[in-house]
């Protein structure tokens, strides 16, 4: 049995998230209130997502630019929504080269502002267009309330920002990059079943005339907003003139879209798969697929532990060698718990005798006998390739079932909030609307999102049998 | 003929230097003063740049991290000459979240303090030693005479940051990261001969006990320093409380080092290898390698240059179809030869009845006979392999006959000054010393590093016959 290194998820959610971040040495709080530290661990974590989002990105057909992260505070005032609703977030540079400045300088808390002025330059006529854009930077918005990934001062995160020929055009491709990027993304790779829809009108960014977003209902039944692709119409392209001129000579104003994913879903990845003895990745996000543990220095255990690392590196795995046997083995074993590793071999003398290694599977259950397997020495690569396949897709089924458990259809607004209680309701549209929403949010909680009832993503907020799904949100 | 784009280098090289950045469409400035936006041509330079660089420090058995960029001025004040050195450049966020802060903060100029405080924390004993850290990060420093990827207010860059257990594993791993990550990326990819040496007390890094460089020699005869890296001894680590438990239970301080290359180097890439015509770049770093020219939509040439693409594609050549024939092909041909594609296929109508294609070489220059060649349609992926390959050698020889003609040995300093109006001076470090520094200083002209008679990096400026290497710098 091994002993108790976090606060059971049971016992108290949040907590166990904050014990498994810092036992798994995933981040910290930073000097600065509300920003973090990303270690090694967790930051390896985020460049496999990364790696996987630009690749769908690039298949968008987007190509990456970098703005700067200064902005004059003049270009947010341009868009009326849009400064209202950043104005309490923002960090504001008032000097700089040891002078005061003329015009103070935000740090960007997204980047619509800048994009625009630039593509108002670049965009001449239609065939300028789209234009596709994308950019990996850090944004600052000043939290009061912060919590590590899901909620910090300054996050990491890509910012798309698009201009189409047509209203037609920019909601096709905002629908795209839900689709195509995000969600396939987070259901293939992270394993998580995100719900999709539009956000209602009070959810929606500050300056858009749609939102789209992906929703995770994570260990605890609360929702986490995983990703958001914004129609933003023509209320930049008026704000900043992105004109061009059409096929007919005449000048017009083009359609925009934002979207994007941050660190926060690295706190989604933590509560949706994380168990009590830790984190749990699935294997195809995974920066070390399979750790090969010696047991002990002798009895050829180190010569076969490394002869199995290189065998499995040849085989494409991202595999690493554990050799140090100057630290208990049963400690050794529950670090790579808490880190969530998808496969352990242990490579330990008795074993060896008898020809075999034992392999641990994370995904299952620490009681589950299965877990566990022994595997013949000129089996490991054939196992390891079929128990990589099988923790996906037990990462993903298991989280599934999750929600399938935590999302309950109601017919009316108290049951709504009893099912927030403990994960997220189904309702009718129709019987909530703005006053249902505010009713809703007198007992904290939110509509994530309308749906049709095959949980595809309506095309108007009026499209007759919608549903909201409500829930209590991080 | 064509028609002239860019001002001739000879007329005014820094004239030419801004019109090949905006005409190859590589970055523009920024709304902020200093701040530049680097567009999608110049951001997949750099995105190669990074990737290539990245695998060099994992390699070197570095991990990559994320700190905040926000950075309390407290920090900054621990280390006096760190302080000192970067004051005048800082840009400082005193108002957020809608209220004057009661700790202003500085936007980070370079990360040596916050990584000092958290390095304190994760280092107990010498078993944790060496700690090898790296970020991909913007940092600012306020710059009152910038230049588009050469000097700008932000810019993107790598900083590592590693604590050794003693001076002497410091001292070859700050080598290490000089030799095997920078020169090697330099020379090997980029295809600049850079020079190596050791900076003089005046030019090392605010806070370092020894700083050590990559200097290239660019196109108009001026030094660029294209990458540092820095022993920084125990200053930090007395500044920062960074202690170590050694193997006899004894309290020592860690001995540190940082190092860093950033957006400059793409400045130093188009410099070094630029010409009248427009850039160049090496093939492996290209992000296009090869670009297909359909010259008509007639007579079976997009089809030929669709299978040709996607047969180097399938090769593993970086390659983009233009089949843009609206626009002329002249203009297309002059556009491809300004952004420095390595390799040009070009598919037109004559061609294609005589069974061939004609490839274009962009190393060579435009009155050079052999840039083109006529090849067997079943022979254009092999033909392009071997032009990829002597185009990367042929830049790289190129830019050491330029070094060669340019780096003048000489034996007094009024020599020096004078060999600096057009090229770099070697001159006995034993002729220069403090004195000589101040007397090049007020000629504009700097020593960019120290080096042994044969060009290798010496371990003190101490070492007899040592030669320093005195030039006007960006």
């Amino acid at each position: 049995m091994a002993q108790r290194v976090l606060t059971p998820q049971a016992e108290d959610f949040p907590r166990w998230y904050q014990d498994v971040v810092a036992k798994a040495e995933m981040a910290e709080n930073g000097p600065v209130r509300g920003t973090m530290v990303i270690r090694p661990y967790g930051y390896a974590i985020w460049e496999r997502m990364q790696r996987e989002v630009d690749d769908r990105i690039k298949a968008a057909g987007a190509q990456n630019v970098a703005f700067p992260m200064f902005i004059p505070e003049s270009y947010l005032q341009r868009e009326a929504e849009h400064v209202e609703g950043f104005s309490p977030e923002l960090a504001v540079v008032t000097h700089a080269g040891g002078k005061e400045l003329e015009e103070p300088v935000v740090v960007r808390p997204t980047s619509e502002t800048v994009f625009g002025e630039f593509m108002a330059k670049w965009i001449q006529g239609y065939r300028d267009l789209p234009l596709l854009l994308n950019q990996w930077a850090n944004v600052v918005r000043w939290e009061l309330r912060p919590r590590v990934f899901l909620r910090t001062t300054e996050f990491l995160w890509q910012e798309g920002h698009t201009a189409h020929a047509s209203e037609a055009d920019a909601t096709a491709y905002a629908l795209r990059i839900l689709h195509d990027v995000y969600r396939d993304f987070m259901v293939e790779v992270l394993g998580i079943p995100v719900l999709v829809g539009r956000k209602t009108a009070r959810e929606r960014f500050a300056g858009a005339i749609n939102t789209l977003t992906c929703e995770a209902i994570v260990g605890d039944g609360k929702a986490l907003q995983m990703g958001t692709s914004h129609e933003l119409g023509q209320n930049f392209s008026r704000a900043f003139d992105i004109l061009y001129l059409d096929a007919d000579g005449q000048q017009q104003h083009a359609w925009t879209t934002s979207w994007g994913v941050s660190t926060r879903m690295v706190g989604g990845l933590i509560m949706s798969h994380g168990d009590d003895d830790g984190l749990r990745i699935p294997p195809r996000l995974a920066p070390t697929q399979v750790v090969v543990v010696v047991v002990r220095d002798d009895a050829g255990c180190l010569e076969r532990g490394g002869a199995l690392v290189d065998e499995l590196r040849h085989a494409g795995v991202r595999v690493v060698l554990d050799d140090k046997v100057s630290v208990s083995f049963g400690r050794r074993a529950t670090d790579w718990e808490l880190k969530g590793v998808p496969v352990r071999v242990e490579v330990g003398p008795r074993d060896l005798a008898d020809g075999v290694v034992t392999l641990v599977r994370r995904d299952l259950a620490s009681d589950n006998p299965s877990r566990k397997q022994t595997v013949g020495l000129d089996q490991v690569a054939a196992a390891v390739a079929t128990a990589l396949e099988d923790g996906q897709a037990s990462l993903r089924r298991q989280a599934e079932e999750h929600l399938a458990a935590r999302l309950v259809d109601v017919e009316d607004l108290d049951s709504a909030v009893e099912a927030a209680a403990t994960g997220a309701a189904r309702i009718p549209w129709a019987l909530v609307g703005d006053a249902g929403e505010d009713r809703l949010a007198a007992e904290g909680v939110t509509v994530r999102c309308i749906q049709r009832p095959d949980g595809t993503v309506p095309a108007s907020a009026d499209e007759p049998d919608l549903v909201a799904v409500a829930a209590r949100a991080y």
